[in-house]
């Protein structure tokens, strides 16, 4: 699905692009993908393919990239990686454009994208963390079905519908029913009681934010949407802070839109949100419970700024900066 | 739809009735219900239509709960109100029987329940909080369309298929699409940019709990599932504490159920819990951003304990201490 959204942004994007293919698990090879008025033949992922690339976008499952972007580097490309296996590599820079962009400079031929439910809360919080340093993040996630991919998407649908008919429901992808009804679990199990989603959110946000000692808490819950990531955020700052100040600072940050008027029931939504870049904040308020504390509530299209358009956006930042 | 699941609950409990009437608007009136195994016939609710009653169950709008309670009260019933109105009176008692028995002693004829949000994460707290208090609740809902009543079921129903079915989407109970969507505004508007519901949680459980001083943020979403609210909960306590620890206190909590194994699978979920008495606990573990803190997901059908379950307990409560 990320592949999908990458190759409709790429067409609408002024990219310098050269040569595009289109690289698949051999059960995949030979289908023909429509991108930009023509048609391109996907070919199957061996050692041998990525020879003669400048860029290799990777969206695929956490053993292809660990295999491949090795590969792809050592062939000379430089590898923009949307897996959870190279974020946290010392050596491998992890960027969202507009809050960390220097850090594309300082690379073994790999580079990350962060996980699509840490992205927007990166993206609200980085304004203010500039002047106010962030120091406690509270956050719980309503994270859409296309996080998991096609296959979920495709569950969700048809699981709904037998709902609706009073039909069984036999889950696969999901070990629960996910037809209206929540999951709060999302990723594999870790240490403590915590999901991997869990501990990336934590982890690639103190990691973006050059600020390894922000306390970071969040719960991940998987809910019947089918595109979006959502998150209630509760962050506390090192100063005092209003809510107009922290509207402010988020209506100058590139990539982010304020909608936020409740009177009027303007708060971001992920079915709206869905098929546009910006990520959305609203119902931006005081944390009634902590002195220098701001609740509110952000919306991401996961698969673009969450993904696909995000690993885009650096390549662009790279090609502005003479370093592809 | 309280009233429906209150008939039920009536049915299948030891509770010593004698003559069951049931009120309606004039619209309902005639309405025959199937109650026990006979049928009752709606009648119209009028000033008068309350005299002679012992006990008077009040799930209607805040405006007949403003209107009624006092006047059933003055004709000399006890009445246990749902609404919103009444909760937060310094002389009404807001009592979950598992955690305030005692307030019911002290009344002038009117007892309140706790809104559908607040019950669960108020059950959840208190077996801990009389050991060891607590002094910050964050948390974030994620409410099912029941809490707004059966015209809203049957929206997320028909706007469901509609958008299965690539149909337009008109909503008219809610503001926006809820159908695989979610909308995080539930209730009035009030200052500060937040929302009755989320105002209430807060007011609720200090009141419930008699302690005025725990500082509290919320933020209140509806989802789009048909019964069932869920919260995902950041507790500070004064001292320190172990999951272990929080785990077997809710295990000795009446009325509370823990499901708390994530390796397999094992947390609440509200399609599960529909249809359920207790409030079901789960993803218990520490909250890693502050040293006495724990992270917990809390899931309860908000039809049953969250109200018409609530209501009978405390009348019940009150018959065994000889208060009716």
């Amino acid at each position: 699905m990320v592949g999908e959204e990458f190759l409709k942004i790429l067409a609408n994007r002024q990219f310098p692009l050269g040569t595009l293919r289109l690289l698949a698990s051999a059960r995949s090879a030979g289908r023909k993908i429509q991108f930009a008025g023509r048609e391109i033949v996907v070919e199957a992922l061996s050692e041998g393919s990525v020879e003669g690339c400048h860029l290799a976008f990777i969206s695929a499952t956490d053993e292809i990239s660990k295999k491949y972007a090795p590969i792809a580097a050592k062939a000379g490309a430089v590898v923009i990686d949307d897996s959870g296996v190279w974020r946290m590599h010392p050596e491998v820079p992890l960027v969202i454009p507009e809050v960390n962009p220097d850090d594309v400079s300082k690379h073994n031929g790999i580079l990350a994208i962060p996980n699509c439910s840490t992205t927007p809360v990166v993206m609200t919080l980085w304004p203010v963390h500039k002047r106010n340093p962030v120091k406690r993040i509270i956050a719980s996630t309503y994270q859409s079905v296309s996080g998991t991919g096609r296959a979920a998407s495709e569950e969700l649908r048809d699981t709904t519908s037998n709902a609706l008919a009073g039909k069984p429901i036999e889950p696969k992808i999901y070990k629960h029913r996910i037809a209206f009804n929540l999951i709060p679990e999302i990723g594999s199990v870790k240490d403590d009681g915590y999901t991997s989603e869990e501990l990336k959110m934590a982890n690639e946000t103190r990691k973006i934010m050059h600020a390894p000692d922000i306390a970071i808490a969040t719960t991940c819950v998987r809910v019947p949407v089918f595109v979006s990531h959502s998150a209630s955020v509760f962050a506390e700052f090192t100063n005092p802070i209003t809510p107009e100040e922290f509207r402010s600072y988020l209506k100058e940050q590139p990539g982010v839109m304020v909608e936020d008027d409740l009177p009027n029931g303007v708060y971001p939504r992920p079915f709206e949100a869905a098929g546009k870049d910006p990520v959305f904040a609203g119902r931006i308020r005081k944390d009634l419970s902590i002195p220098n504390g701001i609740a509110y509530w952000v919306v991401g299209d996961n698969l673009r700024k969450g993904a696909a358009l995000n690993a885009l956006q650096i390549a662009e930042l790279m090609i502005s900066r003479d370093l592809i």
